[in-house]
């Protein structure tokens, strides 16, 4: 387990630099000191409703939310509702509470992911829910995931329930159609996308529109929003997916090479495979398909990825989406919140600067 | 795996006779008659509503959902709702989406349940999910988890909402609380009831109340109804920790001994321990507490069980709840449904009979 992995060194001038975060990481640093308040208030109902009479629930709970996450998601749904003018507490805390129901889904989801499989385990692949075993992970989630749902009920609006609710089962989808594409090479990149839509991008989706709906803003403004958070976390997933082969581990704290030892098909893996010669393809087929990997197949694949420039592709297909995303905020009077959000798109793509 | 265990046979005339269902199941079958237009129509729902675009959701919640469950909680919503007057289709088929929606928890539950540990793993006892691993277990429960409450927002009522949603909150704590009293044998039958509340008691509740919600009852046909259902389940879940010790296998076609092999604090074993003499207790500390059980193990609990009315114990128990279920039922007129419904918990208990 944690293979240490830096990017290999190479002539190849097409490949990008990649494991420096830059200035665009601000963009997220902003929004938080915007919504300061906001957030905090976010983070005290995250700790205040995970709270259960059973103890290990919020033990579990809390190592996973505290787990250092930037709070992307529920930050989507405050800043959503702050730009469609949604107004200050003490009239105004349903953004806090939704932006509570989208972390605790996100959680659920992580918890769920730590799952893991006999195969994997016989590989050694067990992770984070090695503390507390795949049982504990499951149902913490669904504690989670059942609190979330209270949380909205208690805010009333079957509209914020009905965009939720069809995210989480759009999630599901995504996560067993990632499970029903591991390890086939024959995944074409469309249904690819389906997968980060529904596994990633599908949540960012709604945390951003339910930031409307709060606002009681027209159907159009709801859809700009959802937009811009779909098209924004499939960049986001886009640029995931190439730090697992590309990260610098010291700088961003990601493991190298987690995707490849599980065999998940995402971009990088596709695009080396599509555009590899015969032996190329041979070694993707090896390692990915049959899952028979050795030491140095690791290294031997980054090598390959360089020299087809498949971290690129998947970069440049990241920068596409985010450019979209940056487009659906136009109906939105142009105010630092809305210049914020375009400047988050960039920070996304910026993780692999 | 598959250990076949029969009931010891023994001199001690204090034990009920174990195994065979009587006459008491027509109970379910009869309600399941009286009601076989809606309970037709939920299982059409239940099949329309578990699609998906991704083959293996309905694959897999069909292998659940098929795999010959009684439909016990679908009938009790169906089954309140209409002794509280709730009218004919075409009018009325809220109780049928809503039954539904209590299947599909169940089921979710069902599949959670499969996850195993890894300690369970290593010895040997991956079970059910072991067709399709335990991702697909979680992921797809987590599909007709989200897809319930899709169903609910379909229906509209926040009342709904809020009710199952709480039971679904409810359910994740039993099973976190089973979880943590695991191997516990010092767990007091205080704790245990909790745990049995909330693993299987609160989604018969939740099933029997959002009946008299959608017939428009009073507060206090829904609490009659909340009381029936948490009380059936109890008695029902008393029963089926019984079975799991006393079960005549090729009737019920239940695994004897899965409990006592996963170290599970039931009634059953707190009964033997806590009225076990010294070189019991010593038995039980070794074969849960510590989960070191050699091959003739389970055949000596069933001794002890036996000597010590353990499964008597647990039954007189359940037959407690069974009486305050049908007691909970007296604020309705005396139709042929509410004799039906209060026979159902004579059923329940006739499982054991």
């Amino acid at each position: 387990m944690g293979v240490v992995a830096s990017l290999p060194v190479s002539s190849a001038p097409a490949e990008p630099p990649v494991g420096k975060a830059e200035g665009g990481e601000d963009a997220l640093s902003r929004l938080a000191g915007l919504l300061h308040r906001d957030l905090e208030a976010c983070n005290r109902a995250i700790v205040a409703r995970m709270d259960s009479p059973v103890a290990l629930i919020p033990q579990l709970a809390a190592h996973i939310v505290a787990a250092g996450g930037k709070r992307i998601r529920p930050l989507l749904t405050l800043a959503a509702a702050r730009m469609c003018g949604y107004p200050d507490a003490p009239d105004g805390m349903r953004h806090v509470h939704l932006a509570t129901c989208v972390e605790f889904i996100h959680t659920a989801t992580l918890l769920h992911d730590d799952v893991v499989d006999e195969s994997l385990l016989r590989r050694g692949l067990a992770s984070a829910n090695a503390v507390f075993g795949n049982k504990a992970s499951v149902l913490v989630g669904d504690f989670l995931f059942a609190r979330s749902f209270q949380l909205m009920v208690d805010d009333g609006s079957l509209r914020v329930l009905a965009i939720l609710s069809r995210a989480a089962a759009t999630i599901a989808e995504g996560e067993v159609l990632q499970l029903v594409t591991q390890n086939d090479l024959s995944t074409s990149e469309t249904r690819y996308l389906e997968v980060i839509k529904g596994k990633t991008a599908a949540l960012f989706s709604a945390a951003c529109q339910v930031g409307a709906v709060v606002a009681e803003r027209p159907a159009r403004e709801e859809q700009a929003l959802a937009d811009y958070g779909m098209n924004l976390g499939i960049a986001f997933q886009l640029v995931d997916d190439a730090l697992d082969y590309a990260a610098d581990q010291a700088t961003l704290g990601k493991t190298v090479g987690d995707d490849f030892r599980e065999g998940k098909i995402t971009l990088p893996v596709l695009a080396a495979f599509q555009a590899g010669d015969a032996s190329e393809r041979d070694f993707w087929r090896r390692t990915i398909e049959s899952s028979e990997q050795r030491e140095d197949d690791l290294d031997h694949a980054l090598h390959l990825m360089q020299r087809r420039g498949a971290i690129r592709t998947t970069l440049d297909r990241a920068a596409r989406f985010a450019a979209d995303a940056q487009r659906a905020l136009a109906p939105f009077p142009d105010t630092e919140l809305r210049s914020c959000l375009a400047a988050v798109a960039d920070y996304t793509l910026s993780r692999a600067r």
